[in-house]
């Protein structure tokens, strides 16, 4: 078997032979049960390293487009449908056990079903250009710098890096984070900061301990899909607060603490997901006065709040607690890497010890090693460098991005172009649906993120969220001009 | 400041230079406000690399220590027992919103009230000789080769290594855990592995979707301590079935199941956890008759399965499982490292896809670069082979262990010698009480895990957990010689 391979490729070695090899199984060149030569003789033949075979044999077995017998070899499978069907088969309502069944029955999801509804796929193929990602550029991604920390990190720690570590965190990188903090205007202890997997986990910690079947939870409406899925599969009632240039509408907000007696109000302040939009500075002070006359807690999502390109900053509302108020959460996301999954939050009083037992029983800490790594990478200065690098080429990429939209956009089409952030939310000419829209912009090549998976309550259908980070400037030119011919037919379809 | 540094130390210099400082400033040799030399003129003076120092600083200001004013410098704290009690008058009833203020009534965990009970430190010093931990034993820890996987895998993988990943974790890891479990004889689809952040958190996952407020769930008695934590947090009721040499005694169990109706049973059926022993052969066929019969889902938490030194092996329940009443969970934290958080689940059926929606939820997904680390570290063949070399290691520490305990140990104290697994249960001396016992044994530097705290519901407290693969033999030697001296002055103080 020759399989083309290209060492100056974008594309890890592994992933291009898997992709040869799926090609050819696809089209019929290689038959179901033809045996593969082995993980050895590939390696000799293509001259690479044996364990980088093994990576795409095992990504191909994963997909299941292969499988191994111990002591025999690895065989070409059966096409992939007849596994699909096979599985769809036993899946049937009468196989399972009772107590499975039952679960047929429970609620999906919010957003899952949105997801379905539309059709959305999480494998996209890669000559799709997609819009439709939650994080920065992979390019800035300090990959060899982190590399060497790791490197650095398991030289000076050795095996103390391996174990289970505090279940709060790394002392040291809380304390570097309460550094970072403060250059932001907001002063904290180490000893009040939590080290999460992610930010996703600050959440489902703080959602878990304060609310209740049945508890409503006040959240800007569109807002981040996955806090909607998790509030909601704590069996919470979401109630929207509708979000305008200047963030969510906070005179709104008396009235509904009045009337439906929220248990927590959960919101992005900073260059908002999916809107792009801030909350300026007297909606700020509001919000925090609210909470504290209505004794409701807060729970901040500052997931970008670094990433300002223009515009003055606004305090955090955390800067802003009177004591105890604010729940604070901070990632490492979206400045840095997502692979990492590193979060944080910061929470004051009584809270913070709860959280932290809630902490332990969820997955006992967060990897040492990774914390550490990231400890030893983050100095305060290296901060600031590479929050310089990341800010000054996201402004050039927001810029390109409104250009371009300007550009290939049809009349009707409408958005805010955000000060800072990854997102610009926009709202589709008059009668384009977004779920009519999917479909034909996958036929373009072109992805972005629905509008109807942001939305806690009545949804609206007519805007999509694009990402401009992600892309240099002529893949997004490419990939918008697609989006401009998907939007133009779907008008002529109307 | 002269700094004793020593470069032979298996105590890293960050923390020899941070445990120094601690000694000066809880001495009274370094005075409150006193300014530290910066990281760059002490990194000059012992040289050593800058980044040592700062994580010693930081270290330290993590525990309070010291202080940074930015610009300005480092500064010795005032004495920590003033920050507590600073600490301790701001955290007054009085003095937090309301909403806080409730959550001082709601109830502790049950573990962690038992280990405020007897008064169980986190922090235990370094003279102090622990069997108290649940790992193994770190100069296993394959430190170097993992190293190595993250550079390789760093280099092939790039960036992509470091975006998001698949929620349910690294496709070819999955695979790698199929072959894995396929020489222990279970026979999985890499499409029903769930790659948790520790097995820790494959339990949250299945038991808030299994168990709701008020559900019983059988569990042995005694059991793993933070499984307790965990279903207590969500409102389950914890009924023990009590654990002889062979195990959970399954005969008992089928009363319960007609009596109390259980939900879902947990256990731990090889070298349990805290008692060491495994469930036979035939009452594991008779626990999973018995859950296919009352249709009750069994969560098999299978975290030392490997570490069999004699014996014959039994089936996993998963592999006796008739379909889809199993979840099978294994974890790398006790045969690799810990500090990794790599564990992984095995779903059959509409279960699987449920707890991936709520492992997206929770932290979205486990470290990808982490994962694709493990995967190239762990080939079948070298997985082996590190399992051979721990169960020879363990297996050599196990008989030490036993032989000391015959040693050092009054009459009247038992024990059944485990087959396998990390942990020998000692009964005391009759009137000997592990609260008691605690503080004396603390005093003659040694440290266990009491009993008491693996009890779900009536606590024994005549039993303690001793872990004998963390240790040496000398130093298990006299740490097991300090502990018959803290038990017999236990006896005397009767």
């Amino acid at each position: 078997m020759r399989i083309p391979i290209d060492r100056e490729s974008q594309l890890p070695l592994y992933k291009q032979i898997a992709n040869f090899l799926i090609s050819e199984i696809q089209s019929g060149e290689l038959l179901p049960a033809t045996k593969l030569p082995s993980t050895r003789e590939m390696a000799l033949e293509l001259g690479i390293n044996r364990i980088t075979v093994s990576s795409s044999y095992a990504e191909l077995e994963a997909k299941g487009y292969i499988y191994t017998r111990l002591g025999s070899g690895t065989y070409v499978a059966s096409p992939i449908e007849d596994h699909r069907s096979r599985n769809k088969e036993a899946q049937s309502k009468t196989s399972w056990p009772l107590w499975q069944q039952r679960l047929l029955a429970q609620s999906v999801l919010p957003t899952e079903l949105e997801r379905d509804r539309i059709g959305i796929s999480t494998s996209i193929k890669d000559d799709v250009i997609s819009f439709a990602g939650g994080q920065g550029a992979v390019e800035l991604f300090p990959a060899d710098d982190f590399r060497k920390s790791l490197y650095t990190v398991l030289l000076r720690d050795k095996t103390e890096a391996l174990e289970y570590g505090d279940y709060a965190g790394y002392a040291p990188l809380r304390a570097t984070i309460t550094h970072i903090l403060a250059s932001q205007g907001i002063h904290a202890q180490p000893g009040n900061i939590l080290i999460t997997t992610g930010s996703q986990q600050a959440f489902a910690l703080v959602a878990g301990l304060l609310l209740h079947p049945g508890d409503v939870i006040l959240v800007e409406s569109p807002t981040y899909a996955t806090a909607i899925d998790l509030f909601s599969s704590l069996g919470a009632q979401l109630v929207g607060v509708p979000v305008d240039e200047y963030g969510m509408q906070v005179d709104l907000v008396e009235d509904l603490l009045r009337t439906v007696h929220p248990k927590m109000i959960y919101t992005i302040p900073s260059f908002q997901n999916p809107t792009g939009v801030s909350l300026s500075g007297g909606r700020r002070r509001q919000l925090v006065a609210l909470a504290e006359h209505y004794n409701v807690p807060i729970l901040e999502d500052e997931f970008v709040g670094d990433l300002r390109y223009e515009g003055r900053s606004q305090p955090a509302l955390k800067g802003l607690d009177p004591g105890g108020y604010v729940i604070y959460t901070g990632t490492f996301s979206k400045m840095l890497m997502p692979g990492l999954r590193v979060g944080y939050l910061l929470a004051c009083g009584p809270v913070y010890e709860r959280l932290l037992a809630r902490k332990r029983i969820t997955d006992l800490a967060t990897s040492n090693l990774i914390q550490r790594a990231l400890e030893a990478y983050i100095t305060v200065g290296r901060y600031e460098a590479h929050l310089h690098r990341a800010r000054r080429t996201y402004r050039l990429r927001r810029d390109s991005m409104v250009a371009e939209l300007k550009n290939h956009m049809p009349d009707g089409t409408k958005w805010i172009t955000p000060q800072g952030g990854l997102f610009i939310w926009v709202q589709l000419p008059e009668g384009v649906i977004v779920n009519k829209l999917y479909p034909e912009a996958l036929k373009e090549k072109v992805d972005f993120a629905p509008g109807s998976l942001f939305y806690p309550a009545e949804k609206s259908f007519n805007h999509i969220r694009l990402n401009f980070a992600m892309h240099n400037p002529e893949r997004m030119a490419e990939g918008i001009s697609r989006l401009g011919v998907a939007i133009r037919r779907c008008m002529r379809l109307k």
